[in-house]
């Protein structure tokens, strides 16, 4: 029996939760907060990772991998990375377990304590900083263009499922460099590389921008980021760079001789994007009937299901294979599910809720007829189409899913993007939801307020947009441009 | 300046230290036992990871992720395994971190400690299994085919950068089976799959085994290994498959109905391999100059040094691009080093540090004459090649080193494999170093002895060897079949 899946419109946070479980994407594990990513959520996270690798190498940078431990005393190093840098994280304070004395399973060896606790890395700035003071002397070593993909912990409260998990997986570059215009353009090029993935790959359109002060990341002296609206009208931050000046080298005295034999500190960047960007790409584009997938990052891009009677099933079978293999010899990927312990209906539903952009039925009179039914998973159209013809049919239905989510999600970001010039129009907008434009002071102070009259944050100062003089609409002092509004997950 | 290489014969284990940190492989961090892996050291294990993928998904495996942390009370569920597995774990204990009362740096919250401590994985059959429990009710939800690559933590007191420490990465396979015989199939199957890849892409020989009851791991009831030869004489084991039984299924309540609608526990399986590959692979083919490498697992196969004077770069550079993308159209991966920070002489000595499998000097000369010189690092032998022919050239070469590494590694074993048919011939043998084939009367105690007295271990019990009736060397207990003797790392 298919799975239920509660609409939008009924309950927003119970459909997310229903299309993760129904898809098989995520469960969560006995760990609190930690969840567990089933196959086909993890086949999925493989593609955007493989993708994403090949840009960031494309982009001159290679894979390294740095410990999972963090000493704490090396978190206290940089200042504001220490003071606005979440305290929750897990502790290890001992290093062996002992058979308990009562006999009855296991406790922690108290003789096994730590001098000194290490901490789960929530991020990796201190341990690699840390590792580059020994890697970097001259500027011959400079730039070092640093990637790794590793599971990281921030001890949240309140977990949701890919959104914002205990453990998550993610890739996070470090990298370090001669001059500060360098830093700057490496630390714009991956905010760049985010974009263009984000768009091409996932189909998601996203807003490019720069973190107001209040929001910058813990260390970093400037943060830009891309944020994209969700169906909800909630924006979610789906990737951040961040130029880190020369704080990281100051508190881990990460210097070097430049061409004219002096000695300089280096200048930083880091970058990442997590499994979060599972959910923005889920609630990006799923419907009420499941998960809906653009063609690029989906696992199988076709699944072909034949609808056959005992007597005709060998036929079928030939013939699914034949097809299977001329689509694949043209790079499709190709799911076709023969099992027979599920009913054709019961496989429609399921590939329907997993979001597989296009489902091919094939049964005996389509043989006869020399024709197959195809379906598309973003529009639910059906039509039939030639065995001559599949190549060029599934080739040109492929391009157009994934150009067709694209603009799906554009035109629903343009009826819900919104320019208010008065307070009042500012908090029905918010609360309507959507992204809203509007003028600010600049101030961290105003910003506050505006948080806590609306619950909305400045999500960007977006980094295309026209410089307009205006009026800030909370506190009156003057703007010279618009900031980009919003609730945010 | 070329940085110097201890000769294996002065002293082994600062030969193999030096070539880790000489090629920039890894390196110790500050965070004890736990290493760095240096992009050089992890390009080659993507290597490793890329090819042992395909081959796991070949054999109809998925990918999968599980939670970092194991709560302390499911490692007691299943009995063996608590009782033989290691207790040198990484134990959280706490959920956050505070700033000092004295200002100075940041301590420990105490309000924040775990109701229960969370073990992080040194292996994760337990929380896979409480997770296999809710996904599998019918014969229809079996087999289940999961593989993870994961980063995994045993806090070994003495460790040895990929041979040994206390974090390292691995990918470990989980499968559930409706009878025993299919896991029996899948733990076969799967130490065939790890002993292909050794011998095709490591150019490594191994022996397919069983290990003794003493050397099982904690909770399977029959383990295969492959055992490989290193250039000290000492054995390596370079990967495990384990027949699980219903062990885990019943410590975590796992069952299933079966065709016959009759309620069964499931059988289980699990297989790994480590980062401790990289330490085989360097400890199989290195010399005395440096790292050698397979061409099937080098991060680029040919690399291409440009040998000119101010006046021909230019010329040069031309060419040598030229002669690089006909390469790459080829398939063959290379990496031209026009860099002007570093002289021909250093980089010669660089790449064979490095171990890359063809190396190519390119001078104005070489251009009237369209020739090339070629180097081959295995056997650090050159010759002359016409432009011409360099695509069949190197093709050739990229064969041939494979072909000739995997030859000598064999021979050397060949050399240094015995049998031995008396105590004090087995103790010369083991001294001397090598693999020695024995009669063992099959009991614990006798190879707890021979341990003991000699320092060997039962590698394993070889699965290609002729039944033979013989006579245990140290109890003079009869025995029907030689097992393989070594000292091991």
């Amino acid at each position: 029996m298919a799975k239920k899946i509660t609409s939008r419109k009924k309950d927003y946070s119970q459909w997310y939760n229903d299309i993760v479980q129904g898809a098989d994407l995520a469960e969560s594990s006995g760990v609190r907060g930690c969840m567990v990513i089933k196959p086909y959520g993890f086949a999925i996270w493989e593609k955007i990772q493989k993708e994403l690798d090949v840009m960031f190498k494309q982009t001159g940078h290679v894979n390294a991998y740095f410990p999972l431990f963090i000493p704490k005393s090396y978190l206290s190093k940089e200042a504001n990375h220490v003071e606005g840098f979440a305290k929750e994280c897990a502790v290890v304070t001992h290093y062996r377990l002992k058979n308990s004395d009562q006999g009855k399973g296991i406790v922690v060896d108290p003789e096994a304590k730590l001098e000194e606790e290490l901490i789960v890395r929530p991020t990796s700035e201190t341990i690699i900083w840390d590792t580059y003071r020994k890697w970097i002397q001259s500027y011959r070593d400079l730039p070092l263009l640093i990637n790794q993909w590793a599971n990281v912990v921030r001890w949240e409260m309140r977990t949701r499922l890919f959104l914002r998990t205990a453990e998550f997986l993610w890739q996070e570059g470090h990298t370090a460099h001669a001059t500060k215009n360098e830093a700057i353009q490496e630390t714009e090029k991956m905010i760049g590389v985010y974009s263009d993935f984000a768009e091409h790959f996932m189909a998601m359109p996203v807003i490019k921008g720069l973190k107001s002060a209040n929001e910058r990341f813990a260390g970093a002296e400037e943060t830009y980021c891309i944020e994209a609206l969700m169906q909800d009208g909630k924006s979610l931050q789906a990737g951040t760079s961040h130029f880190l000046a020369q704080n990281f080298a100051k508190a881990f005295d990460v210097k070097f001789t430049n061409e004219q034999g002096k000695q300089e500190y280096v200048w930083a960047t880091s970058w990442g994007v997590s499994t979060r960007l599972m959910g923005a790409l889920i609630m990006t584009h799923s419907d009420d009937y499941g998960l809906v997938l653009p063609p690029k990052l989906a696992p199988f891009q076709v699944v072909i299901i034949p609808i056959y009677k005992q007597e005709d099933s060998q036929k079928i079978i030939e013939v699914a294979l034949e097809l299977k293999k001329k689509l694949e010899k043209n790079g499709v990927t190709v799911n076709f599910d023969q099992r027979n312990t599920h009913k054709p209906g019961w496989k429609f539903a399921e590939y329907e809720l997993k979001g597989v952009p296009i489902r091919i039925s094939l049964g005996s009179r389509d043989i006869d007829n020399q024709t197959l039914e195809i379906a598309r998973r973003d529009t639910l159209s059906k039509e039939l189409c030639s065995f001559e013809n599949l190549n060029d049919k599934v080739q040109y239905l492929l391009e157009d899913i994934q150009h067709n989510l694209f603009k799906k999600a554009l035109n629903f970001r343009s009826k819900n993007t919104f320019r208010a010039d008065s307070k009042e129009e500012f908090v029905n907008l918010i609360n309507k939801g959507g992204f809203v434009y509007a003028h600010w002071d600049g101030t961290t102070e105003t910003e506050l307020l505006i948080k806590q009259e609306t619950k909305a944050t400045i999500r960007c100062i977006p980094l295309e947009s026209n410089n307009e003089a205006g009026i800030c609409l909370f506190s009156g002092k003057s703007s010279n441009q618009r900031v980009l509004f919003a609730k945010a997950y």
